[in-house]
């Protein structure tokens, strides 16, 4: 994965900062599974299952801390 | 999901504050699963599920936080 | 769920800030599952399984954590 | 549980901060679960089992991050 | 494991921070199964489980954030 | 368990942080279960499961953040 794909943690706005989250998230899936057809053939897995879906949300709400904290909550 | 959903982290009250991290928990839900008909027949899995409700509120717990932080804690 | 639960993070002690971690983390289980009935029904399923017991003392650690910051860990 | 446990968050030393996470992590359970011989009852089944030691040892994890946060980690 | 792997935690990008929290995840398991061969045995078995790369994913993200605070974010 | 094993938080490098957070890892499962050899027979079920091995790498990645933070994260 020698892309470069992230710069910054900062964005412009919180939902974009949420979106960021997201991506992390993705990323940190992808650095142990770099192969994107066994995670297509995995999708049907997850995007079904409740408890699943909520552990992703969980994933992406830790990054989200870390994107917030990094934008100081766009306060200014 | 091209709409504008959050653009601000700022809540009047620490119980809009909390409804807020509900919001975010939820929507971490749906940036990895859009379609609101499969989000609706996965419903009684986790809302009748002790461990599902409780993986829930971890997420909004952590949500939590991050709102509650962006807000000084509504200490002003 | 219109009715006002939450006005402040503030505690006088950190026993009470325990306490409030305990509400939120309820609440946290309440906003995705508001009937009792069915919230009853399900309390022998985790109050009686170690493994849900752990579970459910992780998100008070959580939510104490936003508590005692909100209330500058009771130092002053 | 009307007696009063938790005075402070404030510890001689590291190691009693630690402990007191754990007292933290136990009394999480204690408020889901207060009848102590449910509690004893279920002793061998996390006891033995290394994923629940794991998951015990985490919640102590998180409550003494807050403990070690409100003794500025011993540094003074 | 008595070679130096970890000097320093500042990284010149956020992408590198990424990249530690990544190393650090990995250590977290190696630490406890030092065996190389075993760790090759068991990776079929996270690397096509999506509740798996999931819990992978998280370890990530809290390491992300330690890192990502070492290095104030990367404002400067 | 009677003896002192944890008198500061502070180390020489993050390395040393990271080895003192196993170490906290570890302490958290032991005042749970203090059998050493209960601990030591629960050994092949964790060491070699992957599940196990990512939940073991996310409390050492909980217990690093505190001992990065009471470092400040190896800054000065």
């Amino acid at each position: 994965m020698a892309d470069e794909w992230l710069t910054t943690l900062k964005t412009a706005t919180p939902q974009e900062g949420f979106e960021l989250a997201i991506t992390l998230s993705r990323r940190g899936v992808k650095y142990t599974q770099p192969d994107t057809e066994v995670l297509h053939a995995l999708r049907p897995e997850y995007a079904n299952s409740a408890d699943a879906l909520t552990a992703a949300s969980q994933v992406v709400a830790i990054n989200f801390q870390t994107v917030a904290a990094a934008n100081d909550y766009w306060r200014g």
